[in-house]
């Protein structure tokens, strides 16, 4: 098969899930003229029945962590170089967007290849407590919380992924600010354990989620969230990310997790169809 | 709120992924009363009305790589030593089941995070040539498997993720079978380079996705399907598994890629629904 073309196409793109419009990708020849010879539109039609939202932060090298190195990476290979592009990362597991497994806290509890997919598809609900964390770093989502959340927009279903949103994700580009303070100083939102445990005992959810370094506040030194949810078998997710792009209740999450061997959680792809 | 209890319990789960029956969580006293005292079925309900499929290995150490060193592990802290349990991973970002993003091969091509959220839910189309493959590793799949798989299954359609399944996956325990060959002598299955543009300028698929360690059949030295197929401003997938679990067209494909920074691609967890 000939593919002949001599011109170069520069596309500009926007970036869906940094909401920024970022010069894309300098296609080669070959490749342009197989661009150019497209359906007009066909490309962006592919989803165009389906809205999608990226709970995920980039996985950055200095990405802020609760504890242990940020995350690191270096080039292996360039295409001048080798004739090909590639990385090699370091990193601990509870980088970035990632899952909190119960087996994290929980002696012989679950790790990460033992999640099982039908627990990583699910609904999605996102309480939102943004306007009170943003006057006090140490608010926790409480059960009021969820009893307000369900007068007005139903009931929580059984087997979802229920979020804290505190607005906290905006933060992550400033190390300091996302843990608001300094090592064993941290000030941010997270579940109270009694929350966490009216979301097991109540409506049976599958996990929780948080847009902070943890499931449990900034402040808390007994990490009971931590403890106690994860001792039920399910699973918590820290640093999501554009959860007010989301509706409170509607939205299916995937949640993309690495099945790493042995993993305590680790990073994983969330996205949120509806 | 008390969470009396003390008794331990041990669940014997099934592993979904790796078909084989574990044991799983021994909960803490507190847990286990939680789990015991929820409704019958109320867990394996979540999903009752979904078929979900895991088409992604579990990410291990050691795990088979083309080039570079293979991923590494290191345990960073024990529940008995600190109070929790965390790893550190160590890899080329071209290791487990992973993209190939168009910048792999590409000079300015799109990297990790530019891929959008909408090219990563798609259309999932499996094309079977195992039985051919299993005669002869450098078997390539091909136009004619193509119009063949169309007039059995019907029309793949536009912006689809168009997987070969040459049983290959369940070599990847064993690096030399995966491989099929030492470094530089390598035989295993991939694309024909008429394929994978077929399937770009007939059909305006988003991807294609491999069992194997290569988009391109492991006796190529021109990567040919690397060079042209990302061109045309398209992702790859490598190292797929479980490809014969899923309908041959009906289902789609969820790719939770970690957005890696200035990502070549890297470790992704792609799961099936229909």
């Amino acid at each position: 098969m000939c593919l002949p073309g001599t011109i170069e196409s520069v596309r500009a793109q926007t970036d869906e899930r940094q909401g920024v419009t970022r010069r894309a990708a300098v296609l080669g020849a070959a490749g342009a003229a197989l661009v150019a010879s497209l359906p007009a539109g066909a490309r962006a039609a592919r989803t165009a029945s389906q809205r999608i939202a990226d709970l995920t932060h980039t996985f950055r090298a200095g990405f802020p962590v609760y504890t242990f190195a940020p995350p690191s990476r270096r080039t292996l290979v360039t295409i001048p170089g080798g004739g090909f592009y590639a990385q090699e990362w370091t990193f601990g597991e509870h980088s970035g967007t990632h899952m909190d497994a119960p087996g994290h806290f929980v002696a012989g509890g679950r790790l990460s290849p033992e999640i099982t997919p039908a627990e990583l598809v699910l609904p999605l609900v996102v309480v939102d407590i943004a306007a009170r964390a943003s006057a006090d770093p140490d608010t926790t989502l409480v059960v009021d919380d969820l009893i307000r959340f369900e007068r007005r927009h139903g009931r929580i279903p059984k087997g979802a992924l229920v979020a804290m949103d505190s607005g906290w994700s905006a933060k992550a580009a400033d190390p300091l600010a996302f843990k608001g303070g300094a090592a064993g100083d941290y000030h941010f939102p997270g579940f109270s354990r009694e929350a966490a445990l009216w979301l097991v005992q109540e409506r049976d959810v599958a996990a929780i989620g948080v847009d902070t370094l943890s499931l449990d506040p900034g402040d808390s030194t007994t990490f009971d969230v931590h403890v106690d949810f994860l001792a039920t078998d399910r699973y918590g997710l820290e640093g999501l990310a554009n959860l007010d792009r989301v509706p409170p209740r509607g939205a299916a999450a995937y949640v993309g997790l690495i099945p790493w061997e042995e993993g305590s959680g680790g990073p994983c792809r969330v996205l949120a169809t509806w």
